[in-house]
């Protein structure tokens, strides 16, 4: 049945060159990576490992319940209230991961009497987030505020929820945050700000939110990932009190899934504090980026990618391998998780990169490139 | 904006009683815990942590980017191995998640072309895996077979797939697997029983679906959690590898999420290791339930459940107040969190529990029950 029926979808995908396939990493490979999204390097800092080993034997491997049932520990209260006020926001709520935490916060404020308006970049968690809110759900260009606006006022929904990120996950580039903060509030309507790539980052860390003053707001949400600055696992929801008590109460990927272990919850913890006590670690991330753009020549990123066009998918696959022959790991970003259709070489910046090391990247994949032009 | 969107809504629930709140758990506390679904009692077993721990040690503390690009270890496919041996399926692929398990297979099996025939008792994961999956959804009446197979029949669409469980969350009552399953032969369609609760617990820990010759068919797909009886984090599909490469392919859950971190993989694969090493944990859990429902004068669950009904909302949240002023947690279930819109108590069971535990819980509970009615 499952054969008959997913058999020929394969053999399609191979014919035109578009099977993906999962390459394993091995224990200790020693490869420059700028493929992760280890951005403040600190996935193997001893500080955030011990904190995890800790949490494991005082709270166990698992969470053992969903949040309301019993799977709530001191330490997710911990790690909420310390990340709601890193971030500037009143109040902090943790989903198991960041696609659970998106589709937590736009399905518990969506339904017929709310229109979603989407910038068109959004990450997948958003889309689907819209599909399953059963709102009406308006996608506009790309950084367009003037269309946001557009349709904003000419709804016939009471509430609006207009969802963008910080920083592109693929392009890094940045949302007019001010101006999008302003037109919610010019049309009463709530922005909802992804901040998967953003904080940690942007902002001396704090993100793009706080650093554009918009940050601790009656209008304004912000959802992100612990796995990436926050080298860790999870999702979160950043806003007001009242959203927190919300979600608590009718967001079902909350209410009926596994809270996060305690032990990533330790992670994130140690992650965030090391960042506090080390403010400089985001400039690293931005110094690699630049030192990055620099040595191919594209402007500097908003955020802690830097991306490279390529021709087509197979070269950009074919240069990947290339690469990672040579010791460097990078993304290739393929139809359909490129924004606009172009295949991309992504290469993530990591505050723990050396000079030395993005020298040896830059010159490894400059020598792929130019072998498969 | 939030405030007063949000705010009269929140003060609704507080007038109608059904406000939720979180309640932490604070470390060291001394309780006999009977709300959790730890089933298999491994959350803290020293083996478990200390394999998570190693693992954090080894691959650090997050898995760094989603599968696809650098988030897959080689510890993720030992697991996934491990686990479809033992469920006796051809493959296995980890999710972050079960929720999003579930989201991930029926999305990407969904779509117009797919008729979706659900249980009326699913899991909040699969009824919004339906939602999201823009097929048709048909939910007939709990465990009836006819009805299923009624709709199978009269269905327009070329696939369907039935969605199921192995054993109900609340009821811990058993679907008719074989059954099922011949239907779905019959009518050429695909049945996925969610194992949530089944996996670790029942047919000797190898699930229902293996119990009922079900398993390694090309017509019939597990999902389960490892937040329950693997002592960890995170969601596996099971099933034929063509249905893997699919998922790997084509679900949007499984491609842009970031990979379940490492240290959950090392703790569920050792929390597997055990229960084969120990294979009569699962009679334990049978045991306990068995003492519990004697207690209650309740039938034997087929699951890890022993399911208590109450007269109401309110004196299930003050029955469940009073055990654990005693010493004892247990789950109290209000609507919308059980099938029928009867409160209750639930009670888990777990390998752990010693007959004395079980005694002074069910004292405790009668004591607590006696109390509020």
């Amino acid at each position: 049945m499952l054969g008959d029926w997913l058999g020929p979808k394969a053999a399609a995908l191979e014919t035109r060159g578009l099977t993906r396939r999962l390459r394993p990493r091995v224990a200790g490979e020693d490869l420059i990576d700028l493929a992760g999204n280890d951005y403040l390097g600190l996935t193997h800092d001893p500080r955030v490992i011990e904190a995890a080993a800790d949490a494991l034997r005082i709270w166990g491997t698992g969470s053992t319940a969903s949040r309301l049932v019993s799977g709530t520990t001191s330490l997710h209260e911990e790690l909420e209230d310390e990340l709601a006020a890193y971030a500037g926001q009143e109040s902090a709520l943790l989903f198991s991961s960041g696609y659970l935490a998106n589709l937590g916060v736009v399905t518990a404020l969506g339904g017929p009497g709310t229109l979603l308006v989407s910038d068109e970049h959004v990450h997948a968690s958003l889309i689907d987030a819209g599909r399953l809110a059963r709102s009406r759900v308006e996608v506009v260009p790309h950084n367009d505020v003037d269309a946001m606006s557009k349709v904003l006022a000419e709804r016939n929904e009471q509430y609006a929820v207009m969802l963008t990120e910080s920083v592109f996950s693929v392009l890094s580039d940045e949302a007019p945050l001010a101006d999008l903060a302003a037109a919610a509030r010019a049309h009463d309507a709530v922005l909802l700000v992804d901040e998967a790539h953003g904080l940690g980052v942007t902002g001396d860390g704090h993100g793009s939110v706080h650093a554009a003053g918009q940050a601790g707001l009656d209008h304004v949400i912000v959802t992100m990932t612990l796995s990436k600055a926050m080298a860790s696992q999870g999702g979160v929801v950043l806003g007001p009190a009242v959203l927190r008590e919300h979600l608590i109460n009718r967001s079902r990927p909350f209410i009926y899934d596994t809270a996060l272990n305690p032990a990533a919850c330790a992670a994130a913890l140690a992650a965030l504090r090391v960042l506090q006590s080390e403010p400089d670690r985001p400039a690293a991330i931005h110094r690699a980026t630049a030192h990055l753009a620099d040595a191919f020549d594209v402007p500097h990123p908003a955020g802690p990618v830097v991306s490279l066009p390529m021709p087509g998918p197979h070269q950009t696959v074919r240069a990947a391998d290339l690469c990672r022959a040579d010791g460097v790991r990078v993304g290739s970003f393929r139809p359909p998780s490129v924004p606009d259709n172009i295949s991309r070489l992504r290469l993530t910046a990591n505050a723990g990169l050396t000079s030395n090391d993005l020298d040896r990247a830059a010159e490894v994949i400059a020598a792929a490139v130019a072998q498969v032009y």
